[in-house]
């Protein structure tokens, strides 16, 4: 059977106990998978069916050759981004623990993907969102019957998640179920056969760093890969958190400028931070950390090359051109989010960069 | 080698010519497709490889099953819409035949789905669509760098690309290669392995109809279907066309009333009606019309399912409805696009079926 476990001290917690940090040493969980439970399943997933309770047809996305980059279209999950993955797991665990309410912080997608899948589930949730956020996103969340709760920043909206008892708290930041959905991207990445030297990951709560190194981990131990692949984490400019840890490399930050377009990687408070930083450690030579001329003129080419992305994925766009420079052969790219929920709306932040006037300044 | 042929005289053009219709009677034009091509190539689409040279990934969308309904999620192809299976052979045939502009009109997922698809091909597009179509779907077609022209209403949008020589004509509603590009829904649908009794297919220019119709018959002539399933043509309040040559079936159409809604079925001017006509009476018993108060109530019970899909397609799920108490069975519900292009946008029109006030009155 499938456990929560603590990393630090080796705790064990059933998967259907109402936290998703340690009880002994507040260290976050993760899930201990049964591994008899997915070779009998023919490996075809790397979580068991038994707790994959609600599904809305997430994963299994196109993987797309562009030259040296293979781009995985993670934004055509369900709900238009790679968070579907995530929730599907994480209100299938509230599924089958039987609670009534769930409580998320979010800047934008996370809340939708979380939204979604507890409307499917009948359960209620609400969401804490920066004020600032995209309003299309908050009104996505509102259309699928979510209550949204805005705070002052992101962080606030993360302080004040915890302190909300009015139902089990999921935040995507910490829940160990939410990383375990990511882990069939590295599945999916095997299983198409293509070749790869490294792949940039977006790294905001981390939740795809520490699924896609856990599926590669869990993978090898299989015997089906060899280990964890070069992964290198990209974050956006005036949200750094890796710099303590990790080598950085900084592509087009303005002297104390905080990203305005990258919505989507604005956490700092990150309960996972030790965590990523000890496995990037381990995986990449540097952490790449990208600012907004360099997102928007990404952004741009992503359009012009018909594939309709959100700032933040035009960010590790902008890290995968920056790595197959410098360390060469082919790097995946995983588009995360959609553009479908900026573009139709008029905005100041983007229109600039995404119809030309004004146009980018040249690359420092 | 696969040609263009004139199903009213037979006439046969190459596909390299920059027509849709017979020079000699006018008909619209359909492909025949090359059959020993596509057994060479294992079946595995029902398009030559050779006609396929421009991708962003499209098809093999997920199909999810709730009840007795089966839903082809379309809205999760690459630009949000079915219209990108149809947009990425017509953009083939543009590059295989070397022109430098096409010249398309749409309400908007198609106009959007050709913009995409001719920006990464590098061949110049211009859409004219309505001015009254979602701004939002226009600023999408905007940002992939094609020119919006609008135009009173859907139909004078028609009319004038059809006068507009900057470019080859390439538009959906009569292009024969964007009905072909439809065709794979049919084989998807079959290697599912799913049984089905009914599939609701929405008609505006027909070209999902057309596709699916010759899809299947095409299966049938290789020996891999037993023919053409039951197919039933929907249709939106005050846009309807086939009601000359079907029996009607009208789910809260007001009198007089034109659906504000399903802005994806607003056309009338349908060069292939003839052609969609014939085929529905053979392989359905009637079209179902349907108006605002039942497609918003579908919309809000689609969005608590956790889909976001959009008007158009929650018509396609009330007549589903129908047709499951109607016919029985199993209902196969292709929900064609994106809601994510509509909830950010605030709207008079939608807000009040979105997040429920004011409430829908009670079905007639």
């Amino acid at each position: 059977m499938s456990v929560l476990r603590c990393p630090g001290c080796g705790q064990e917690v059933s998967p259907l106990s109402p936290i998703n940090t340690c009880p002994r040493c507040g260290e976050p969980l993760f899930l201990e998978v049964d591994s008899d439970e997915i070779v009998r399943e023919g490996a075809r997933s790397l979580v068991p069916r038994s707790l994959k309770k609600v599904s809305l047809g997430e994963g299994e996305t196109p993987l797309i050759e562009r030259g040296e980059f293979l781009l995985k279209l993670e934004f055509l999950n369900p709900t238009g981004s790679f968070k579907d993955r995530g929730a599907s797991l994480t209100i299938s665990r509230a599924l089958l623990a039987g609670w009534g309410a769930v409580v998320e912080d979010s800047s934008g997608n996370a809340g939708i993907a979380v939204a979604a899948y507890a409307a499917r589930a009948g359960i209620r949730a609400r969401i804490y969102a920066p004020a600032d956020a995209p309003q299309g996103k908050l009104r996505l969340i509102r259309a699928f019957g979510a209550e949204v709760v805005t705070a002052k920043t992101r962080d606030e909206a993360h302080r004040a998640a915890l302190e909300d008892k009015s139902g089990v708290y999921v935040g995507h930041v910490v829940e160990p179920l939410f990383i375990e959905g990511m882990k069939d991207v590295a599945l999916e990445l095997l299983r198409s056969g293509e070749r790869f030297d490294a792949i940039v990951v977006p790294v905001a709560s981390g939740s795809l760093f520490l699924g896609l190194y856990k599926g590669f981990e869990e993978l090898a131990r299989l015997g089906l890969a060899d280990g964890v692949p070069t992964m290198v984490p990209v974050e956006a400019c005036g949200y750094v958190k890796l710099s303590g840890y990790l080598k950085t490399v900084e592509l087009a930050c303005e002297e104390g400028g905080k990203s305005l377009l990258a919505d989507a990687l604005r956490l700092t408070a990150v309960p996972r931070l030790r965590q990523i930083a000890s496995m990037a450690a381990r995986v990449s030579p540097y952490a790449i950390v990208v600012g907004d001329e360099s997102i928007g003129r990404a952004l741009r080419e992503l359009y012009s090359m018909g594939l309709p992305v959100e700032p933040a994925s035009a960010a590790v766009y902008a890290a995968a051109k920056y790595v197959a420079r410098d360390i060469g052969g082919r790097v995946v790219v995983p588009l995360t989010g959609s553009g479908l929920k900026y573009v139709p709306v008029p905005s100041d932040i983007l229109d600039g960069y995404l119809f030309g006037t004004p146009e980018p300044r040249e690359q420092r």
